[in-house]
C-alpha cells in the first residue's frame, strides 16, 4: 500500500492530486472540526465511603466542548475543582448518582464558592426527590444565597432525562442500598467523511455549500442538484460515556452500558471481598471488567476504591485479566476522549 | 549563680541534700505530673469562606489530656482530622462557632467517617439553635445513622457551656453578620509548688501522704497536724486558650480573652482591607494584633486568611508591628501549650 501510494506522486495528474489533497485536507479538517466536540473525563475524587490522604470522595467531570457535566459531588470536591481550573462560569449539569452523604455533602460548598467567585450561569441538577429537600433545606437552614439560578430536576423513571443539540444524556436504575442511577452520555451521530476529491471533481466552490452538504443538506451547483449523499459518506457514530456511581453489577446496566467508549466503573472491592460487595451493594473490580466485556465496552475506568487499598493497582491487575483496556482513575487524573471514526 | 552551685557539691552536708534532690525531683515531677495536662493545638483546616491549595477551610482541635475539643468542622476537615491520627474514639466535644456553611458542613461527613470507623463515644456538641436542625434535618433527609451517640447543646447566652472537672469552657457572642460565639477552655488553678525540702525535714513518708497534701489536704504525720499549705505553695494558675471564630474586634471580646495563654484570632484581611473587613463583619491582622495586646495575652495565632493571600507572610508581618508574640496557623501545623509556671 504505501508504494503503490508513492507511485502516485510521480504521476503527473496524480501530483495535482496530491497538491489538491494537502489543501483539501485543511478545508476537509475546518469542516469537519465544525461537528467535533474535544471531550475529556477528569476525576476530581476516587475514593469510597471515606477520603484518603491522597484520594478525595467520588466526583467525577466530563468537559465537552466547553460544558461541564459533573457526576457527583462528594465532600472536598471544591478544592479539587479550583485546583483543575475547569472554569466556574461554564455552561454545567450536575448528575447526583446517589444521596449517600459521600456523594452529594460537597454540593452545598461547591455551589457556595462557585457563588463567591462570581458564577452567573444556571445550573440544572439531577437526581432522585430527596435531592431537592436536601438543598432546599440546607439553603432555608443555614441560609445560603447564591448569584446564580439552580433548577433542580427530580428523576422519576428511567430514560434521556436531559438533551442538547448533539447529545443526550440517559439514565437507568442502579443496584444499591438506597435509590440511586447509572448515568450515560450519549452524542447523536456525526456527519460521515467529506468526499473532497469528488467535490472538486464536480466544481463545487469550496466554503458554505461544502458545510452545506456535510450538513446533510442537497445543494445546486450550476443548476444541476448534488445531493449530500454523494459527497458525505454514512454518518459516524458518537460517543458513548456510562457512568456507574455505586451498584451491584446488573443485566439491565449491561444493556444501558452498552457499546460504551468509556466505562466509568465502581470497584469499591477486589474478588477476595465478594461478599462485603454484595452485603454493600458494591461491585468487585472482576464485575467491573466482566460486566464492561459483556457489554462491548472499549475502555473500562476504575474508580471509587475502598479506602483499605492504599494503592489500587491490585484492583486494576484483577480487571486486566478479564477485560483488555482497563485503566484506574485518580484524583485530578484526565482521560481525553477521541471520536473512533 | 551556676558557680554558687557548684559549690554546693563539695560541702557534705549539702551533697546530701544534692543527692536527696535528683530522688526528690523524680517524686516531685511524678506529684506534680498528676495535676498536670499535656495540651496542644492542631489547626486543621485555616482558609476563609474558599479552600486554597495549602488551606482547607477552618478548623481548630485541641487535644488536652486525651481529650478533643474541636472548634468548627469545615468541608473537608474529615480528611486532615484522619491524617493527624488525632484518634477517632476519643472523649471529643465539638464547638461550632456560627452556622456560615464553610464553618459547619464538615460535620456531617466528620461523624460519618468515624462512625464507619468504630467510633462508640458519644460527642457533645455546642452551638446556636439552627445547628440542632441542621444536623437533625440532614441525618433525616440523607438518612445518617452512626454508631455512637451525639447530644446537640443550644447556646442560648453567654457564660460557662461545659465543665470538667479540671477546666471549664466559656462563651462570648462574637460580633459577625450572623449569630456567632467565641470560646475559652479555661484550666482551673492547679496545686502550688511542693516544697520537697520540708517534706523531708518534717519527716513526712514519701508516697500517698505527699500526694494528699499536694491535692490541698492536711495530714497528721506521728500525731502531729501537718497542713497543706506548710508544704505546698500557692495555686498556680491554669491555662487559657482562646478561639475566635469570624468576628470584629469588640471590647466584649477584649474582655473574654483577658491574660490568655494563646489566642487563635480571625484574621481575614491586612489592613489595606479594613472597609472589606468591617462590611463582611471579618477582622484584620492588625485588629487581632492589637486586641490580643490589649488583652495581655502571652501569643497571638492567626488564622482564617482570605484566600487572596497565597502566602499569609503579610499578616503576620503587620500583626508584628503591634503584638510581639504572633504566629501563623497552617494546616496540619501543632502548637504545644506548655505551663507558664
Amino acid at each position: 500500500m504505501i508504494k503503490s501510494k508513492c507511485n502516485i506522486t510521480h504521476n503527473s495528474s496524480d501530483s495535482t492530486l496530491t497538491l489538491l489533497s494537502k489543501q483539501t485536507l485543511i478545508i476537509y479538517r475546518y469542516i469537519d472540526v465544525l461537528f467535533m466536540a474535544d471531550m475529556k473525563i477528569v476525576f476530581l475524587g476516587t475514593s469510597a465511603a471515606i477520603p484518603t490522604q491522597k484520594r478525595g470522595l467520588s466526583s467525577v467531570v466530563i468537559k465537552r466542548a466547553g460544558e461541564l457535566l459533573i457526576f457527583d459531588v462528594g465532600e472536598g470536591m471544591q478544592r479539587n475543582f479550583l485546583q483543575t481550573k475547569l472554569g466556574i462560569n461554564r455552561k454545567m449539569k450536575v448528575f447526583i448518582t446517589h444521596l449517600h452523604i459521600d456523594h452529594c455533602l460537597g454540593l452545598l460548598g461547591f455551589f457556595q464558592t462557585i457563588s463567591l467567585l462570581g458564577r452567573t450561569k444556571k445550573i440544572d441538577i439531577y437526581g432522585e426527590s430527596r435531592l431537592r429537600e436536601f438543598i432546599n433545606e440546607n439553603f432555608r437552614i443555614i441560609n445560603i444565597t447564591l448569584s446564580f439560578e439552580i433548577a433542580v430536576h427530580v428523576i422519576d423513571k428511567e430514560g434521556v432525562i436531559a438533551s442538547e443539540d448533539d447529545y443526550q444524556i440517559s439514565c437507568c436504575r442502579a443496584d444499591h442500598s438506597v435509590p440511586a442511577f447509572s448515568y450515560c452520555i450519549c452524542e447523536y451521530p456525526r456527519p460521515g467523511i467529506f468526499n473532497i476529491k469528488k467535490a472538486t471533481e464536480l466544481g463545487i466552490p469550496k466554503g458554505n455549500l461544502y458545510r452545506r452538504l456535510q450538513n446533510g443538506e442537497d445543494v445546486v451547483v450550476d443548476g444541476k442538484l448534488i445531493k449530500s449523499n454523494e459527497i458525505v459518506g454514512p454518518k459516524r457514530k458518537g460517543r458513548k460515556i456510562g457512568i456507574s456511581g455505586d451498584t451491584r453489577p446488573s443485566s439491565e446496566l449491561k444493556n444501558f452500558f452498552d457499546s460504551c467508549d468509556i466505562l466509568v466503573f465502581e470497584s469499591t472491592y477486589i474478588h477476595d471481598y465478594q461478599n462485603k460487595a454484595i452485603e454493600t451493594f458494591h461491585s468487585t473490580s472482576a464485575e467491573a471488567a466482566l460486566l464492561a466485556k459483556e457489554s462491548n465496552c472499549n475502555k473500562l475506568v476504575l474508580t471509587h476504591f475502598s479506602s483499605r487499598y492504599n494503592d489500587p493497582t491490585i484492583l486494576l491487575d484483577e480487571a486486566r485479566t478479564i477485560h483488555n483496556n482497563v485503566d484506574l482513575a485518580e484524583d485530578m487524573k484526565t482521560f481525553y476522549i477521541p471520536y473512533a471514526e
